[in-house]
């Protein structure tokens, strides 16, 4: 898997089709990595994205105490790992040891991104605590991004049949996921 | 195309997965339809949703005059139309008139829901001035949701190949839509 750099004002096209992401957070040496089906884009520029992260959970307390936290775009292969990490807490065990996850640093903000997606963005987080007690809806700037370019180039997301290793999933609930492989053009 | 009631408490499994949606208002007889390709699911209890309408357009004036929204999920058959629709304001147009969309009026709100859609849904503005403002972050509660029977059936969209017509779109970016086709089970 070889991660290119975006350009900043295409970042938010990584997630405007709606996928699944995988949410990393370190903060002093403890770290964690969760799912979420819930995110989107609300800006292109600056590019700032909103993911619902539950107020309870260890990766909100992470991400709140270290003012950053990194998106993840899982690929088929992952789709187990995606479920895994999405069904269990982080706080009393280091996932990326418990799964054997290997990672390397995000450029700017050194946060864990897990080896093998397709794309990775690396956010400042946004403090807006009203929006997170009351909707568990956090905001993020996006200050670095890098995607597989034999996937998405130009700004843009590329599916086609044979890249189809490289998709994104999308939840549709209980561990099983829709890939968006098929094209319709509306011009 | 028949909509049979979805239980409020599957509603937000109905945009999960992160489908482009048509928004429609309506207020004293002024009406729009826009497209957003940003929207989450943000709980499921009750069912809330946010989406993505920028502060300057038409159709956050009648949302916010109105206190309600409408948010459906186009099919293929659709994408045209969903593409337009996004494209173009309404303040100076009727836009069911001008492209002669058909609608039927919202079981509880009586919004009007454009014909063809796989799923609807009618949401009570939940107004939180400062989220619009700054992230043009909308939120709605579902009072309504219907769903296609055929692709949606206990709380679960169900994509198969004999189905294709009524699976959902997902904004790549330039009026170019991914379909999500194939299904990868992680349990």
């Amino acid at each position: 898997m070889q991660l290119s750099p975006v350009e900043l004002r295409h970042a938010s096209r990584l997630v405007n089709h709606g996928p699944t992401v995988l949410v990393s957070t370190e903060h002093q040496g403890r770290r964690n990595l969760m799912a979420a089906a819930w995110s989107m884009p609300v800006e292109f520029t600056p590019p700032r994205i909103a993911v619902v992260v539950d107020k309870k959970t260890y990766t909100h307390e992470l991400l709140r105490a270290s003012g950053r936290f990194a998106i993840g775009l899982p690929v088929p292969a992952l789709a187990e790992l995606t479920h895994a990490v999405g069904s269990e807490s982080g706080r009393d065990v280091d996932k990326f040891a418990r799964h054997a996850i290997a990672w390397t640093p995000g450029p700017v903000l050194g946060l864990p991104l897990v080896a093998g997606c397709s794309a990775w963005l690396e956010l400042r987080h946004i403090a807006e605590p009203h929006t997170e007690q009351a909707y568990d809806t956090v905001f993020g700037e996006v200050v670095s991004a890098q995607a597989d370019a034999r996937v998405f180039a130009a700004g843009r997301w590329s599916f086609r049949d044979d890249n189809t290793e490289l998709h994104t999933l999308h939840h549709l609930g209980g561990g099983v996921f829709a890939v968006p492989s098929r094209i319709v053009r509306a011009v």
